[in-house]
């Protein structure tokens, strides 16, 4: 029942920023399914201003929001009621030919006057390129300001995806849970449960944002996680990858009974004359388990052996490149990555400068000397040569407190 | 102009809620000023509702927030304008004789109709006296609900003082800064500064809270600290008090110059034979410092000497008695004993059930292997053993969190 003249012709207005905020809570409902293609959703007005369809990402080669929500406003109000009418999408509609056929050609044929866009798609075959196509077919195309809470938002819920596309490499979480002393467990490993179920059942939700769940072998050795999403429901899990450089998984872990198991180890360069590791890497390749094989880094990375870890690797024998294994997830694609590890593997990570948020859970308790939260090496320059970290959240969780920090920008 | 009756005869009503905020309020001026005295704040109306009048409690031996209302009231309105008029009051009016003369009969001599307090008094000489002493004059007197966030505030605002009154120790505030890894500082030593200005800063408004503030000798060699208020103005200075079982504090130490310096170590029993402690202890005593001669703890307490601790204590040598330094500080009388201390220190007095609240500021930044907050004994039962805290509060300062926790009552 709202024109469009409302928003003032070609400019962007608050009934604008109300759509997009629907088109976004859709979106958000692609969180699980559409992986990993980005999260988007759409809502259309007829030419009067009636709210007629709506729609949001389906799974890998099913259709996009635009697709979706024309579908629905189809079925409503008949195709000659979205004559004039006007779309509101929480990303760039896409213009190229994909799995799926372009959603800005069939904004076009539908004889939309106007679109919506919360902002513009990194993609390098998409970029303005929907927007010209529209404005080419004589489609008036409004954009939602850059620094506007809803464009912020639209680009959080696909931090990956534009992560992999602008940086060649995943959106990579950390989650801990830790205590007010900065320990996961107690000396003797005993951890469970040191946060609350509300935390953990938290936690299984961002594991569902990712496109894969990270741990390394000590944590696979130490605890046999599945790092599958039981805590809610989902239709696509995140894979689970192990970094395991020398091939040690035990073929009965719990993780290799899933089909769709990863483990990242070192390749033959980099193990040179150690045939066992070899040998294991095969009966692993045998098992249907996929591998993934990185170089050695090519310096030591800042990350050690500290004496009290168990697992500790000899800081003489080769490490995985991780940045290798960046790209390779990237490529495979991996949007945002999720790691679940112990204090060698995230201080590897953070060492190297691959964390790009942080999601802390602290238990209101203290645990006294236990395992620490991140093996970092002790360097005197540390305290200096920090990468700078800013709060992004912080939230009360169950009886836990829930720290979300990102990486600054330089 | 708002006659008492909106009040509704002697219940408890919304206005009255609203002026025992502005009492709250002027209570809060007595911080840093009235120590150890109850922090209390005072507002007067007329018989025709008129606020006519306010105070807070001075200096010890000053007058109390009561006296300091009715004064500024008959300055401003004259003797008889206080006949039939209301007075809201943080705290129930003392009936007793102390340095000053009871606060009930200065109402009652004033001729008030009318007296609210948001609480009671817990001091044995004065709880529900002034009530009492007030209603015998036929005052009408209404309490706030004690469930009432008013009542907890009030409550709150001298929680070292109820805590001295009511258990016989201080109310213990153990103040932590440190990194997202808790850490308070690099492996050498190095702090300056892993906080931000902005927690400093509101670090001293918490020492300003105290009527003392505690450290350890550990803390003296490696800081050499103050611990005064600088940040923030204030009336009177927390006094210094150093942990130092052996009296090995060095004379040169700036705390030393401060005529309100407190020292606590061990009594000539638990020193045994160790006459060089006892020559440096009367040395300290020979220049002018305070001290505090404590028994050996009975049993040796939980917390323990790290291999990491440079200034470890010998687990088998006698600790002093930390439940005997809490009764002669509440005897003192100290309210709340903030204390900022070093991993040793906290680590005793949190295994000792000794500390009520905990001021943790968390920095955005990894420090690896640096210093822990507490040093506390890895008991494989401590997960279990641990007493419950609870979130208080969490807010963020400058770039830095700061945790407020407090115990769990069981």
């Amino acid at each position: 029942m709202i024109p469009n003249a409302v928003s003032g012709g070609d400019g962007y207005a608050a009934l604008d920023g109300q759509r997009l905020a629907q088109a976004l809570a859709l979106a958000t409902q692609a969180i699980g399914l559409s992986e990993p293609n980005p999260r988007v959703g759409c809502v259309i007005a007829d030419a009067q201003g009636r709210m007629v369809g709506e729609g949001h990402t389906q799974r890998v080669g099913g259709p996009h929001a635009e697709v979706m929500a024309l579908r629905a406003a189809r079925a409503a109000a008949g195709d000659t009621a979205l004559r004039g009418g006007t779309a509101w999408v929480t990303l760039e509609p896409c213009a190229h030919h994909g799995r799926t056929p372009p959603c800005a050609d069939a904004l076009i044929a539908a004889g939309l006057a106007r679109v919506v866009i919360a902002m513009r798609d990194p993609f390098p075959q998409v970029a303005g390129r929907g927007i010209a196509r529209l404005r080419d077919a004589g489609i008036t195309v409004v954009e939602a300001p850059p620094d506007s809470d809803l464009c912020r938002q639209a680009q959080d819920l696909n931090i990956g995806f534009f992560s992999r596309i602008e940086r060649g490499r995943p959106w990579v979480r950390m989650k801990i849970a830790g205590s007010l002393d900065g320990h996961t467990a107690l000396p003797d490993g005993r951890s469970q449960w040191i946060t609350s179920m509300e935390a953990r059942n938290d936690g299984h939700a961002w594991r569902r944002r990712a496109t894969a769940v990270l741990t390394g072998l000590g944590t696979v050795l130490a605890d046999d996680p599945l790092l599958d999403v039981r805590a809610l429901a989902t239709d696509v899990q995140p894979w689970p990858l192990v970094l395991d450089s020398r091939w040690q998984c035990p073929p009965g872990a719990r993780l290799l009974a899933r089909a769709d198991c990863c483990i990242a180890g070192l390749d033959d360069a980099a193990l040179a004359d150690d045939d066992e590791a070899r040998v294991r890497r095969e009966k692993l390749r045998a098992a249907g388990v996929r591998l993934i094989e990185l170089p050695a880094a090519g310096q030591p990375t800042r990350a050690h052996a500290s004496a009290a870890m168990p697992h500790a690797h000899h800081t003489d024998r080769p490490r995985p490149d991780l940045g290798a294994l960046m790209r390779t997830l990237a490529a495979s694609p991996v949007n945002e990555l999720h790691v679940e590890a112990g204090a060698m593997l995230n201080g590897s990570l953070l060492a190297g400068g691959w964390v790009d948020e942080l999601l802390i859970y602290m238990a209101p308790r203290w645990l006294g000397e236990g395992r620490g939260l991140a093996a970092l090496a002790p360097d005197p320059q540390a305290l200096a040569a920090q990468p700078a970290w800013h709060w992004e959240a912080i939230d009360r969780i169950g009886s836990d407190v829930r720290l979300r920090l990102r990486r600054t920008q330089p």
